[in-house]
């Protein structure tokens, strides 16, 4: 057998004898000829067999082919201008069934929750294929940005002996002769390796919170993109690196697979200007007000509208999809964010909104162990709570800060989702644990 | 202040006023002349105060400084073949110290337990910086080979309504009105990956065990580096990829890291040679009995011992530090490893062993139904508590394999350490759950 050739290649490919594989998508089993959509995972082609004496073995294999069913097939490649996928189309040789697909049990007008029992069928489509290739893009165009800028990457527990900022959301495991907690970030550990002299450091991977609530953006087990830096002058060194991030990462992906998106979801998606907007958590106050949006919230926090509401007006002011919300109150932020020397009421902190939605928080970290303490006891924590925690900050560590950012959400506001079922592989909720 | 230099690049800048910042590691407090070693993220330098009247604030500053307190300087670089580290020093202008360390409670004769206590201090040697900054490289190289060989990043589920393989060792965590488990390996849904079509996969994120074992190789959540790959005739091309990925980590280690790994590890790192040795299961039992080992377990399975000797063998023979021993009975190997076509007693699987260390498992899987679901009743399983994983088999799915590997023991045995928490950013075992 020839060597497999993928199908997006075979546009390249001369005429002549090919080797493909992948799954059957539709089979058009006609008296003369017979037609097959095969899909792999860099596309679709048709394939061809004229039925005839000569062919009948090969007709009744296609016949029998069933939706879904993996096939490997070698036959003949013809460029042909007419043939509207892709113009080519293969003449089947042979024809060898690897895996016989059951009838499926979900289609493309299925609803969520039965597509996401079904989530390996799911995936199958280009839309599926097409989120998870440019999810790969936008991490290594990141985990490229940080290495080329000298970041180290760190992999943290997610077995935690203590609740890593509250004990509300948190899953409990029963661990040996104790109880261990699961990760709700890995930001202790963050500053810890700051503490250890690391400098500046990223983590992707999962974090977990027991949080029962079921809106298109919570999930109980996320994929969380982290960064950490040393030596800040305040979160404006922060947000610097976070927007030159994204900005790689949408360059990234647009390069790679702006035509594609273009395609399947409609999307003429277009890498953020630098540098991102910022307003004040104040101005941002004024504004959704003056555009008629009253926050019911007492605590002097933002609400899903307010978010949508200042998004908005950055868009029509100024043609952004991205915006830095700055200094929140400090009613509204853990103890750990740094106050303004100014102005203790103020943190050093931000939110970042992508298309009306909240997809990150930063800020600059208080390091001085006393004001941490101090804010601590404020908030009402229990400083003995805290020990091994403020021990990071007890011998010895550089000023710094940073961010947790969500990747379904980034995908889900990217691509113009209604949920972040659709861009999470395997979504988790309080009622969906499998598959 | 000027902007920071880091230390690493003080040898190319020219003489002059720089700002430099880090942690305190010596103080040399003399009469007529202070010396500080300053570390930071990249290296360490010297920093001179000559003692008189001019300098007097800055003497008093630098006889206050504890070990471990981190302080920006600014001060005038000069190149001067007569210091011993670097050939430079800076003579320090102002100082600031931007956090105090209370008295360090570790040193460098500190033993593993108490340091791991305090990693974050710990962590702040060059030795600790090294092993971090040399994984990242290493794994930026494998997710370049992977992203260039057109494979997708998964994050799958850590928690499972289900166990991934078997009930031993297995956390459970109570889950709203349920029980999840963590997940033991990704195995499950990379296999999901190769029915949904994605044909080839690659993740690097933690796994648990609730092993309740205290070796030096062993611990209770690890980032395990996982990949599989659809369309394989058999282990071989698994084996392939695997090779060749390690070859590209390591030759982008030594590249970058080459010479530093010889000073502080006083190992000579070479790039392994492809490919790497493959020497039969069978062929290595009779190899190891050759050499006067007598394996004592009863199941057929090697032990650590002949993992000692084969790999001494291989390295005496052909010199290389790598071997993959394939082709494993039937019986040390669980239900979804395929079974040779000629001889249903063999598996398509193999081990990798790295400096007579098992570092990784892999095999291609039994993508046939029927087939794995009479091979796991073989192994006693109820094929009931296995219906989610059977499906991803019932609606096709390509030939497959893949492996598993364990990040902190591929570290450990690069750079010739004792014991994984070395190599572990923090280590989780049975009594190990802090920091």
């Amino acid at each position: 057998m020839t060597s497999r050739t993928l199908i997006n290649d075979l546009a390249a490919h001369a005429d002549g004898t090919v080797s493909v594989s992948g799954w059957v998508e539709v089979v058009r089993d006609q008296k003369r000829v017979q037609f097959v959509i095969l899909r792999d995972e860099s596309g679709s082609a048709q394939l061809v067999n004229p039925v005839n004496d000569d062919t009948a073995e090969t007709a009744a294999s296609i016949s029998a082919l069933t939706h879904g069913s993996f096939i490997e097939v070698e036959g003949e490649l013809k460029h042909d201008e007419r043939v509207k996928l892709g113009g080519l189309e293969v003449k089947v040789g042979s024809l060898k069934v690897v895996s016989t697909a059951a009838e499926l049990p979900i289609d493309s007008e299925t609803g969520i929750d039965k597509r996401q029992d079904w989530r390996f069928i799911d995936l199958r489509s280009q839309r599926g294929r097409l989120m998870f290739k440019l999810q790969t893009t936008m991490l290594h165009a990141m985990r490229t940005y940080w290495v080329d800028n000298g970041f180290t990457e760190i992999h943290t527990p997610k077995l935690m002996a203590s609740a890593s900022e509250s004990r509300a959301e948190l899953f409990e495991v029963p661990y040996f002769d104790t109880t261990a907690y699961l990760a709700q970030s890995p930001q202790l550990f963050k500053q810890m390796a700051q503490a250890a002299g690391f400098g500046k450091v990223f983590e992707v991977g999962p974090a977990f919170r027991a949080d029962p609530s079921f809106t298109s953006r919570h999930a109980t087990e996320f994929t969380s993109i982290d960064a950490e830096i040393s030596w800040i002058d305040s979160h404006e060194d922060v947000m610097k690196m976070h927007e030159e991030l994204l900005h790689a990462a949408f360059a990234a992906v647009v390069e790679k697979h702006g035509d594609e998106i273009r395609e399947v979801f409609e999307i003429d998606l277009q890498v953020p200007a630098l540098p991102f907007p910022r307003i004040s958590h104040a101005e941002v106050k004024q504004i959704v007000a003056d555009r008629g949006h009253t926050i019911e919230r007492t605590d002097g926090d933002l609400d899903p509208e307010a978010e949508r509401q200042i998004a908005a007006h950055v868009k029509e002011t100024q043609g952004h999809d991205f915006v830095f919300v700055t200094e929140f109150p400090s009613t509204v932020r853990p103890y750990y964010h740094m106050r303004d020397e100014a102005d203790e009421a103020v943190t050093k902190s931000y939110d970042l909104i992508f298309g009306g939605v909240e997809i990150s928080t930063g800020a600059q970290r208080e390091h001085r162990v006393d004001v941490l303490e101090k804010q601590a006891v404020e908030k009402g924590l229990e400083p003995a709570e805290l020990e091994e925690y403020l021990d990071f900050f007890r011998y010895g560590v550089p000023t710094h800060g940073g961010f947790g950012m969500g990747l379904a959400r980034v995908m889900m506001l990217m691509l113009q989702q209604g949920t972040i079922r659709e861009t999470t592989f395997l979504f988790r909720g309080p009622t969906r644990l499998q598959p």
